[in-house]
Formats: structure tokens, sequence, C-alpha cells
């Protein structure tokens, strides 16, 4: 059992590595190194300024094709009233980036020029003629290219901890330069331990956890600068690791010791440090990644010490441990300044719990509705790296504080530029996976599709409140067999919506693989010996069982298991899959997805419910377009129980909550 | 003489381009490639959707140490009232992560249960008790991570097009893949022609240009997804230049000749295309850079045709040229959205012209003052790589448009962060090398230095305008013997500003290495075979070498030479280099920046003119700070002819335009 005793907040807990570091000369650019200039430099950090050795141009250049002379040699010259100049003596030909010669101050360009043969006539020799004839003057200067003009011998060019970009390299070559000092990348040991994980590629059965958190870091230290060297899983267990970690201490700067999964991992972690060095800190109040453990080990008293951090297992810790620790480190050795990720004000959409006691990093997605930024929170889990793929940015509850109301004005760090969340469309409701085709599409469309799953219901609730463009909906009126109308009055009540269907679909029981119970009808759901899995209410597959069963005239109490609710199709065939029901109703995707097999029963609409202003903008046209696709209707029409001889019909317009 | 009978417009030039590539079907993914998954592909585009293949998890997992059972046998557990379970029949021990049994559906931790031997006493072995007991009751499904709850089998992880960040290589191997697809880098040859061209690192005599646009344009292109392949230099010769085009478009994707500086040689460019393919686009309407040349070419009938660009050759051009065209097609290629940079609105700190007919490309330095973001103009010529290395942005003028008014509202299109942006000191005013110093160790201290060279009155015309934070000003007055404050009442009337000393330097005469005219003092300015060259009105120097000239008796209009101006004492030193002039009055550096020989005349003191509002800001606090820094004061005392012992000082404090 593990408990944190030293939980402590990240501010002191960089402090405290940032001392240790000072006082161990780990506080600066680790090591530094002359490299030939090269476009591979791009993104690699200056260790020393660079100071122009060569002015540029390192001599006054002509800027033209034509003819150098004095200046004072055209004083006066007119159209009406030219002046001849002797080639050779007052004047000489020069091409563009010729040097002018010394007693020079000035280029005319060829096009503005007589060329005279030695008869004072015109001629054709227009390159090297006898004289020019001029017909007007120009200031010293002009057309000249001065010495220089771009830099001048020992000006700085560049600062030491400048990234270098394309157009750098240019500008130190052109100073003079073959070769800059750079700070070479630190070297970053990666070690994952833990029995229950598998490498990327091998079978996984149930209980192994495919073991990518070192991958990630890995990508992450090279992404920041970093030379990342991944070692092979290590199983739990004390000598094991302690020698891994002690090899890692030959030859490189950091190592991060990536915890398994289990709550003793994080022990092992604390007692290797301190077996082999000085343990800075065990446990730093952020959520999600709190165990994570800072230390300072010396296996070689000659030896520089080298810092280990204990990144925690779960992966959305282990890849905030990185952002949070390991890239600052790395722009400290680098030489570079810290990442400052650009930060913009939403509000935010939902009400968030947070533990008083840690810095809470709340992953959202981010997007613009009637004008609104809006951050809506998503998966809180640890172990969700979806969350982190899928966020657009993070909102940081500090400690001290209970969380968030919905409607707050919040400070989103952000993962991506705000011009891809400007072009970012906000769907809510009813999960489809042909949301998933479409998001795929309109990636095609310079779209971003961000859905999240809430029920049709909650989507309706949603775009009443403007935290959506759109949403899925197939609530059947078990009143009048409709889908979607009669609900619109009752949560859209003064919205102008337009309700265009995006497919039939098909839904029926998910039953295991050879159907053990037999299970062929709905009529089966009376058995005593079958359970069922039921969805949430709001949920447009719960109101179509309701509905059915009336139909059937089957009492809702009487079925088995009606009362355990689950909040998505796939988490009702994980049910089923697990034998913790018989059947439940859902998709025949969903089957698919869980290898089960499928009774299909219905066939039902599933429609996009969206607000007049947002059918109409320049956001959702490609959207729409979509819908008349034929590729796209292809994609979802080889889906298992599609139907898309519906997509894109308008079912409705419906003005301040009245069909028409 | 080269005329560009076919400027066209950019999107003209654009959409011509497009055209050609879809006929040719070259406006998509040219190639994809099956890659394992590594930390190297951050930065590679997908180019097929990632669909998960497992769920995550896999199986319903304890997401704590503890005790696996069903909800329904906790149901009414209380502290007073507890239920015992037995293990192995009713519970079972699990560690984080481990599988849940079918028959459970909720985890206690550990640490909420009591251990039990066989006879119903506490044990201490609580990981392998007889029985626990249970004090509360949980809601199924707590303390488990159910199946899918991360990603779902067959769910879309990533679209196609997508740019791959380190923790999306986690989501695609946590969702059941060891690789990926992604889109092959495009191949680039890079071709370099010019006779006058050097190899990086050669030696340049006069006339010499120092070969670097290929090593930029390589550095883009690999930046911006391709692989690039430098060829070597070509000399201007028609049919060497032919036979590279001719051997680079086999096994190449895409060719950029890079023309010379000299004027025909873009017309090369064109009948090489001609000669070899299609010419598309002769010139397009963009400054700088508008002679681009735009062509299809076919060196053999079953191959694919191959883009070429002809680039021209002015550093600045060619650059843009890579912004303007290569991107986007790099971008098509790759299958990836094109940048689109991030644009702020600020004012422009000065009138522009811009010719009519192009799209103009004006290179800005941006900076917030007062409040306002300012954008200033920096140097314009097309050779003047500096200008894009220090350029924050770039302000567009369209066609049609003869340039923008001082104070106009532009939109600037970033190549910073606007972060940046915040952290930009901006110094206006005389330039001094110090400053330079200053900005290398202000890097080092999270501020950027940018500085404008206007001379000292600019400075402070600059300042009372509000374009700057401060100003470096060696304004003498000629009455009082004293610098700046009697110039600060008429400049900067109404604005409190402090006057703080940065250093004493020498100012003497510049003058050719051997000194063959024996100038060792300001009396020989009197000399009939002396021609000195001066700075302009309202420089430092020039009032200072009145004031001089003044004292020693000397009539202005008896100075060979003192009509003659140059705005920078690079400037001055470069006309002594050359020959022009016999000398001029400038600073110890410049002589040493152009190897010149320094009569030192006199000692001046060189401030920094700030206004107490930034005075006292956070912004210019570590600059404040360096001038009591050891190591900054030491650095400065190295340079020739300066004199750190004023260094910090504060000279005034003037109250709306008193000094006190």
């Amino acid at each position: 059992m593990s408990i944190y005793l030293h939980d402590i907040p990240l501010d002191k807990a960089q402090q405290r590595l940032a001392e240790v570091l000072l006082q161990n000369n780990l506080f600066g650019v680790l090591r530094e190194d002359e490299q030939e200039l090269d476009a591979s430099l791009v993104g690699r950090v200056l260790s020393r300024p660079v100071w122009a050795r060569l002015s540029s141009p390192h001599y006054h250049a002509s800027a033209m094709d034509g003819f150098a002379l004095r200046a004072v040699d055209m004083e006066g010259a007119t159209l009406t009233r030219p002046r001849t100049l002797k080639t050779g003596e007052a004047t000489v030909y020069v091409d563009t980036g010729d040097p002018l010669p010394g007693w020079a101050n000035v280029v005319i360009p060829i096009e503005n020029t007589e060329a005279l043969d030695g008869q004072g006539n015109i001629t054709d020799n227009i390159r090297n003629p006898s004289a020019i004839r001029i017909r007007e003057a120009l200031p010293p200067w002009k057309h000249v290219r001065a010495m220089g003009e771009d830099m001048v011998a020992t000006q700085l060019v560049l600062p030491a901890g400048h990234v270098l970009r394309p157009v750098d390299l240019g500008g130190i070559a052109g100073s003079g330069h073959d070769a800059v000092w750079v700070s070479e990348k630190p070297h970053v040991a990666i070690i994952p331990t833990g029995t229950e994980l598998k490498p990327i590629g091998q079978p996984v059965g149930t209980g192994d956890i495919i073991e990518y958190n070192s991958l990630v870091l890995a990508a992450q230290v090279e992404d920041w600068g970093g030379q990342a060297n991944r070692f092979p899983i290590v199983p739990d267990d004390f000598d094991a690791i302690l020698n891994e970690v002690r090899r890692a201490a030959e030859g490189h700067d950091l190592i991060l010791l990536n915890a398994g999964s289990s709550a003793g991992s994080e022990d092992y972690s604390a007692r290797i440090v301190e077996n082999l060095g000085q343990l800075l800190v065990h446990g730093v109040a952020v959520r999600p990644g709190h165990p994570v453990i800072i230390g300072l080990i010396q296996t070689d008293p000659e030896a520089r010490p080298v810092p280990i951090i204990g990144v925690p297992g779960y992966p959305v810790s282990s890849a905030l441990t990185g952002e949070i620790f390991v890239e600052p480190l790395l722009a400290r050795w680098t030489g570079r300044p810290p990442f400052k990720p650009q930060h913009i004000a939403a509000s935010i959409t939902r009400k968030t719990a947070s533990p008083g006691g840690d810095d809470d990093y709340v992953r959202v997605a981010v997007g613009r509705v009637n004008e609104r930024l809006l951050a809506t929170p998503i998966s809180r889990g640890a172990g969700v790296i979806s969350s982190l793929v899928r966020a657009d940015g993070i909102v940081i509850v500090p400690r001290g504080s209970q969380g968030l109301e919905a409607g707050a004005d919040v400070q989103v760090r952000l993962y991506r530029t705000p011009a891809e969340i400007e072009r970012t469309i906000l769907v809510i409701g009813s999960h489809d996976i042909t949301l998933d085709l479409m998001a795929q599409h309109l990636a095609e469309r310079q779209r971003r599709l961000t859905s999240a799953n809430v029920g049709s219901l909650g989507g309706l609730v949603a775009l009443r409140r403007g935290e959506a463009h759109l949403a899925g909906s197939h609530l059947l009126d078990v009143e009048t067999g409709e889908y979607n109308l009669s609900y619109l009055e009752q949560y859209l009540p003064g919205i102008d919506v337009m309700v265009v269907a995006l497919v039939g679909r098909e839904q029926g029981l998910l039953i295991p693989g050879g159907n053990p119970k037999q299970i062929t009808s709905l009529d089966d759901l009376r058995r005593d010996d079958v359970r069922i899995i039921n969805r949430q209410r709001g949920a447009g597959t719960r109101v179509l069982l309701e509905y059915e069963l009336g139909n059937a005239g089957i009492e809702p109490e009487n079925v088995h298991g009606f009362d355990q609710e689950e909040y998505t199709h796939l988490a009702v065939a994980a049910a089923v899959a697990s034998g913790r029901a018989d059947c439940g109703l859902g998709i025949a995707a969903a089957a698919v997805a869980l290898r089960l097999d499928f009774v299909p029963l219905f066939k039902e609409r599933y429609d996009l419910i969206i607000p007049r202003q947002h059918y109409e903008s320049p956001l959702l046209s490609p959207l729409l377009e979509l819908l008349d696709d034929h590729s796209f209707k292809t994609a979802v029409s080889q889906l298992p129980g599609y139907d898309v001889s519906v997509m894109g019909r308008l079912i409705a317009e419906v003005s301040a909550g009245t069909a028409q």
C-alpha cells in the first residue's frame, strides 16, 4: 500500500530540483559541439553567439546590370540635355553583383543608357560600347548594394540560446562562418518496468498491458532536443531494476524510470533512488500524476551525478510528467528558453470537481460556437491516453480550488494553433461510428470534427446551451413513431433548427458468439434465464427498447437486468462479452467491434440536428457537402447494418420550435 | 536585359500550378510507406486513418490494489453493520491493472477492508486473508477501468493527414498497432547556379558570393517534411545547367533551380524549362522575388513529369519563394494541411512605399509599447538575409496599394510566438556594438532585444511617438559640453524619462591601414589632399565633429567631403576602406570591423534614454540589472575603446521635460 507522505506542491518540487542542479553544476548547457553548417541543424540551439566575421556584401556591389560611374559626372543630365561618358575612363559596365570600381559610387541601369560607338552613333553593342549617353541624373549609391548593407563584420548575427531556423543558416553562412557551436543533445535513458508489460507488436492476453509509455517519452525527449535511449522492459523485481538504473547512469544525463501500474512499483523507484543516491521529491501534488519521484544518483564518485525522475505508470500521468519536468530540464541543458505554450480565454462547459490539494490538469476540447470559445472537459482518467490525443489544450485548476462551475472563465494552455481551433466543428449527442468516418473525410476538407458522446437527449440540451454546432440524435417519439421532431419543441424552444437525416441503421440484440442461450427475438427477454444490460435514461436506444417492449406487451419489470445501465453501445457490448449480461440492445457495429453476434430487430433513423445559424455557416458547409459525396456514402454503406439512402435528406426545418 | 513580360498575380500563378498538378495526378500524397512505431515518426503525416484494432483496456481492469467483488454483495454495509465476504468465492484480491473475474463488477481498495483469518480475527496477511470485512457500499464499476474506457476497437484514433505528435504514438500503440502508414518524404533537388558563387567555407575575393541559398532551401524543405538533395554549384552555362536539371529529373519529385544574381540567369532558367518541358509561369507579381519561374519538365516520356521552380537568386527572394510555393506543395504531397501562420493586429510605425503592381512582403520587427503592438519595417533589400533573420513577421501589402501610411492598422503574419513578442525590448536611436552584447546577455534572461538604428535624434523622435522602450543617444550639447539632457526638453516634452549612462567610448578618425596620408589629428582635415566622409544630420557623431571643428577653429566649408554623408559608423568605415574617402570620424570598433587604423581623438558618453513608465516595468528590469552585472561589464570593457566605469550611473531623472 503506497501512501505519498511527501506530496509537495509543484513549484516546491521544481525549486528543490533546481537547487540541487545548481549545486551540482547541472543548471546550464551540458556540453557543446562545433558543427558544420547543414540543413539538419534546424531546431538545434546555439551554444555561443554568432558574430559576423565578414561584412555582407563584403564589397560595394552593383544591384543592376548597368554602368558604374561617379554620381558627380551625371549631375544636370536631363532628357534634352544628355551627358556622354566614355567607357573605361568615366564609366564601366557591371553585371548585377559585380564589385564597383573604387572611384565609382552609382550604377545606372543598362536600359536607361544609350550605347554609342566610336563615332558617337547608337550601337547594338550595349554591353561594350565606346561611350554611353545618359538622360537622367541619379544620386550617389543608387542601384548599389553598399558594403555591410546586410551585415557588418563584428556585429551580432544571432545570440546564444537561439533555436536555429532555415533562414538563420543563411545569415550565419553569409557572415563568413562555415560552422557553428551548438549544444549537444542530452542523453536520456528511459526504463519501462512492470511484469504486466508487453512490447508493442506482441500478442496481448487478459491482464497484459502494451508498453508504450517509453515510446511517448522517447518521442517527447527527441521533440524537445534530447537523444532518447529506450531500455527493454524490466519486470517488477527490485534488484533487476536497481541493476538497470545503475547501468543507465553511465553515459546518460537523465534517467526516466517508468513505474509499473502496480501500487508497489513507485516504492521500488523511491527505494532505488535512495539506494543509489539522494531522494529529493517523493510525490508531487499534481493530478494526474502525483506519484512523481525525483532524485539524483551517483554510482561513480568521480562522475557527475545523474538526475532521475520516477515517472508514474499511467499513460496520461507519464506524458504530463514529461511536459512538466522533462521539457524544462532539456531546455536548460540545451540552452534554449522553455516552451511557453499559448493560452486562450474560454468558458468551461461543465462543472468539474478537483481534489483541493493538487494542481489539477483538466484536458479539454476547444471550439468556437456563437462567438464564444468553449472548453469542454474530456475524460479525466489517468489511463485514458486518447484524452491527450484528443485534447486541444489543458486547463489547470490550481490547488486550493475544489473545481470549476459550468460557464467559468478559464485560460486554456493550447496544444493546437488557434487556426486549428477556428476550423473545429463540435458535434455532441448520441455517438455513431459514421461520425468517425465523417471526421476522417472532413480532415481532407480542412475541418476538424470533435465529438462528445452524451446521448441523444444530452445532445439537445447541449445545443440549447450553445455548446456545440450540431447534435446526433435518434430519439423515437413513442406516440407517432417519428424520430426527433417532437423532442425539438421541448428541448430547443425558440431555436431555428434543421433536421437532416444522416443514416438508417439496424438496432438489434448483441449476443455472445455462438448464441449459447439461443436468443432470437425480443420475446426472449421475458425468459428467466436471460439477463440484459440496458442503456441510460435519455439514450435513444433506451427509448427504442421501451417502445418495442410496449408494442410486444412485455413489462420492463419482467425483464431481468432492465435497471442495469451503460452509457455507450460499446459498454453494452463489453458487458455481454464479459458474461455479465446475456444480451443488450445496440447497433451492429458494436457487435463487430467486440466480435459478438448480432440479432437484427429494428431499423431506426439517426439524424443531425443543426441550428440554422450553423447550418448556414461556412464552417459547416464542408460537412453538408459531405452528405452528398459519393466516396463518403460508399464508405458508410460498407459498415454493417447501415443504410445511406436517406443521407442528406432535409427532414424538417423547425422555426422557433414548430416543425414546418 | 530581362523583362518579365509574363508577371502574373500570385493567386493566378498558384492556380496555374494547381491545375497542371491536377492534370498530371500530382495533387495529393505522392507515395506512402508503412513504418514501425518509433520516436522518429514525430512530425510525419498519416497517409491512412488509424482505426483501433483493440479496445483499451481490452478487459475490465482494477484501478486500485484491492478486492474485486459483486456490488450487490456490499449493499447495505455501513460502519456499524459490516459485511464479511469469503475470499475465493465472493471476492478475490487484485492488483492495480489486474483483470476482474467475469462475475465481479466493483473493486474495494485494500485500505478500506479488514483482513480476517480463518477464525474471523484481524490478520496482517492483508493480501491473502480468508475473508474481508467491509464497512461501506460502493456502486457497480467503482475503481474499475472498464473495457474500452480509453479506446474502443473499430473507432477512429486519428484521421489521415494528421501530423504525428509524441502522445499520438501512444494512442496508436494502445489501440493495437505496431506500425502506421505515413506519406513518404518528397525528394527535392536544389541546384544553385552562378559563376560568381563560392561554396560555404571557401575564401572569397571581391565579386565572389557565398552560396547559401541552397542551404536555406534545403533546411526549409526538410523542415516542411521533404528530403533535400543539394547539388554542387553550376556555373552560368546554359548546357551545363540543362544537363544538371536533366540529371535531377530522375529520382526527384521537385527541382528548385536557384538562379544566379546576374539578370540573364533567369532567362536561362526559363529557356531550360521550355527546352525540357512546359513553362507555366514566368514571373509572379510578388516583391521581393518576382522573377519566379514555374514549369513542368519531362525528360522521360514514360515517367511522371517533374515540377520545377526557378527560384530567384537574391537570398530574401529565394527564402520567400520557398515559403510561398514550396511549402504548400510539400503540404499537398505529404497530405498535411498547409501552414496557417498566426496573424496579429499591429500598427505600422513608418510610411512604406510599395510597387502598386506587386503583392509586397514587408518584413517587420514587432513589439508592444504602451499597450500597442507595433510593426516596424526593416530593410527592404532582396539581398538582406539579416532582414529575414531579424524579422518577427511579414506584412503583406496587396497589389493595387501604393504603400502604407505611418500608423496604419496591419495584420502581421508572425514568424515568432506571441509570447516571444511580449518579451521583446525595442531599442532605437544611435547604434552601438554594446547593444549587441546586451542582446546576447538578455537572451539568457528571457528577453529579446531588437534594435533599430536611426541615429540619436531619430531615437528621441521615435520615443516621443511611443515606438520603442528606450533609445541610445550620444548627443553633445555644444553650449554646455554635456550629453543628451538639453535635447530631452526639446524632443521629449511632457515625458518623464530617466537618463542612464551605458558606456564611455572613444571617437576618432578611421584611416586606411598604414596611414598612407599621415593623418594624426583633427587639424589634418584642413589639408587639401584629405577628403573626409561625414555622418548624416542628427547623428551624435556629426554633432561631435561640428563641435570639435568649432573648438579647433576649422570651418566646415574648408573640409573636403564634409557634405558626403553616411548613416552608420560602418558605412563611414566602408567608405574609407574602399578609398572613396581618406578618413572619417567614428568609433574604434568600426575600424576593427573593417581592419582599418584608428586615431583616437575624443571621449564621449553614450546614454540610454528610458521613459519612466518603461524604466519601472518588469519588461526592462533584466536590462537594468545587466548594467550592474560583472560578466556584462567585463565583456564590454574588452571591446576596443570602451570605458565601463560610468555604466549604470543614473545621469538624470527628467520630469515633464525638466532635469532634476
